[in-house]
């Protein structure tokens, strides 16, 4: 879990994508296997999510409109052998109000991203009995 | 979009001065063409925007009174040829409850900023039909 | 309040250990001064607390339940010649609504961490009369 530096990438996603299917084709097409994700921008119509643990699945919930992408922070690493996105964003709306969770998807009107690439040994996402998928823990 | 690692700049912004104008006198005299910013601390009046797609312009809230600075995530690019700031926070009140956009201005109680530089083309921001001044975007 | 970068570590947080007391026990293993930290994941029945500025200190809320983190932000620096932990996160509850602030403390459910490690002088926490513990700030 210790890695060196690699690439960095700044940049605006084009306006009217899915951002999450865009940040993974993004890796893929740059080679990141491993990474850390941050941005701002303004999403609409995104669909978040909130773990249920009993039921093992995610709640969605899609938000109507625009949002202002107060945050948006994740992850790069593998799973089932190709680099998979975790993100999650906090979203602002016309009142100042901020809802948030697990970004499922979000169509963009504005995304500024900025991605530091890590080297090492990759970290994989494995299918844990809790229903998530996770990558092996830290000791303790 | 492809940088190199430049400085790393981590500091507390003085208690009472506007945190937007700031930080961005801090870039003009560090000479920080390009860059991404987060922090954390509390901020008192701030003032946030959410934007306002058909008329094109931002509508400004003011939030009365001091509030947990959650999360500050931004970037620094060139506009007008100077570097440009932007802002995104979440705001925590009192009860707990978190508010936040754009960041408009706010007075700092107490700021703790982390600038990475980066080393590369400089991103310019250019104004759009939108009413926005964005980057060139990536290809889709 | 220049730094040259030092290692990066990214990794999963065990399930069922507290947070703030496991990262900074992580700091303090790794030998690890300043740096950065940032991450998302899920916590159980987190702590968070708002600063009362008249009353100079903290008051403390608890979140009962589960809540996503939306963000974990903060950093790592000195106080009484050990590493210190500072963190604000966002947490979002089953119906995505929003609450946050300073984090005092939070179970793990999922932590997905991120540090970057800083080189140079270090930065210190003083006990200032506003009842904070702050580093010097920089100049206005």
């Amino acid at each position: 879990m210790e890695f060196s530096s690699g690439r960095n990438f700044m940049f605006r996603v084009p306006e009217g994508v899915e951002l999450v299917g865009y940040l993974t084709d993004f890796a893929e097409r740059h080679g990141i296997s491993t990474g850390v994700l941050s941005g701002i921008g303004t999403l609409k119509n995104p669909r978040i999510g909130y773990f249920l643990e009993e039921e093992k699945k995610y709640k969605v919930m899609e938000l109507t409109g625009t949002y202002e992408l107060v945050s948006l922070s994740g992850n790069i690493s593998i799973r089932e052998g190709k680099p998979f996105i975790h993100l999650h964003v906090s979203l602002g709306g016309p009142d100042g109000k901020l809802y948030g969770g697990h970004l499922v998807e979000g169509e963009v009107f504005v995304a500024e991203v900025f991605i530091q690439e890590l080297l090492g040994e990759p970290l994989e996402r494995k299918p844990q009995d809790n229903g998530l998928s996770l990558w092996d823990a830290e000791k303790t």
